[in-house]
């Protein structure tokens, strides 16, 4: 069964389509960020971009879901999704400011690959999302949300080894400071994705 | 339209705007604190005051809540309201407590700035607040909301450039530590502030 | 009267029960730890294993909320007291975990003390989730609850007594860092107690 519900100008699976969108593009442009550049003025503010333009459609929806009577699934579920697709993008901004402002130039390989699952998160979540539209999607929605809890723990082990290593390594105190938030961070993105799919998951338990 | 749908004895509007009148209370007496005195035991226990006194009125709101059918506006509102304007006085005696745990003697000037910025937006948060009361109050409502989130942009700059100097003049890591928390929780009250700014704006949605 | 509306597979208060007494053990384990062992790997497994079930008595409840159309009290109360006591666990385990990364080894006075008080807390929750099941209790519900309240201010006396005291002495800031991040985190233990006890006394409040 296809979901069609709503009228075309308040579809909310077409909002959510567009913001996990922008969240992909923010996890793909925040990897080769970490990789290649160093974040210059002009990369800062295509992040900011991003985040603004993730801001706008998150507050699209919260509005309609305000001034809309029928929803495609519990209002409380819609907004939980907005708000943690926003997280996402917000997270991710986050970082490239904070590498930004403790001017942490050129490629770490940890943040390198704590980048790399990142985006795999992401774009797991978005085919979750995307797949809500759609009841016979629904295996291989739940699919995505096991893969992004997967990858959840996956970076709570990564960050556990890069902070054993910072810390044995530890010489200049400002830079633990530095890093250890840095590096927390990006597992805190990984944390936003499967509150992510923790809601995609309720949601398909009560379309059951 | 004046709402009047509710006995006297439980009119949120009442509540909410003794709440406020106890925020802008707080974000006063914390300017006054960060720019003249040092924090002594007498200025850290009325900061306590302030914060117990809003805990009250919270609990209270939350107790009528749940004892009350028909509320102004929709019941999460109300909650969410309550629950971050009470955030906003919690998190002004939080920094007033760790200037005091950390020995942070002295005016500092970008806490006198971060100050009077926070002192700001909790007034527009107040007449925000206080203007929910009358429908025909709603469009300067919704402009003291846009203000509120303007000074969210503005703290969110003055975190940067202030971080940005503390770590390029890092001598001592035990001042980083101190001061890069005290600098964020402060960037924190006008993150709160735009969060309640945000409840209001959907409450005027809802009413639209 | 004893709340028996719901029949026995989906017994919210069997699955509470369940999960406070996963709570009170992982508390329990967390003193014995603190206070005696280092931590070594079996110790941070079996505390991840305490959380783990935690985890899956979380989803459970979850899951049958989502599935259940009559509830022993209301919706959201059910969601937020499961989360509450799924992070009381959560946190306790990322404690340990923080102590083995940070090679935290060997009894340290100041969080033995947390310990003890944590796990009062924890047995106080326990106390007042129990009594939710029958209303002739309801009165000892709330002692409990205060005794919660009262104890998260313990907590937040001794943080702020061994902050100054860590802050004073402070000789290496990596140690600095280490320490003030555990202290913290015990405290917030205390602090996800008293929203368990907040939750609670509303679930009183729409009961009376």
């Amino acid at each position: 069964m296809v979901f069609n519900f709503l009228p075309q100008e308040c579809n909310f699976f077409d909002l959510f389509e567009k913001q996990v969108d922008y969240a992909v593009d923010a996890a793909s442009y925040f990897k080769r960020l970490v990789t290649n550049d160093s974040i210059d003025k002009a990369s800062l503010q295509k992040m900011h971009n991003l985040e603004h333009q993730g801001d706008e459609i998150t507050h699209d929806i919260f509005d309609r879901l305000n001034k809309t009577f029928i929803t495609p699934f519990d209002r409380e579920d819609i907004h939980a999704l907005a708000k943690e697709l926003d997280d996402i993008i917000d997270m991710l901004y986050t970082i490239v400011n904070r590498l930004s402002v403790y001017k942490l130039d050129g490629a770490d390989k940890n943040l390198v690959e704590f980048a790399s699952v990142i985006e795999e998160s992401v774009c797991a979540v978005a085919c979750a999302v995307k797949g809500l539209r759609n009841t016979k999607q629904f295996k291989s929605v739940s699919e995505f949300c096991v893969e992004v809890n997967r990858l959840e723990n996956v970076g709570d082990s990564m960050r556990d080894t890069v902070l054993v290593e910072l810390f044995e390594r530890a010489k200049d105190p400002i830079s633990v400071i530095k890093w250890k938030e840095i590096y927390e961070d990006a597992e805190t993105v990984l944390d936003i994705c499967e509150d992510v799919a923790h809601v995609v998951q309720s949601i398909l338990v009560k379309q059951a």
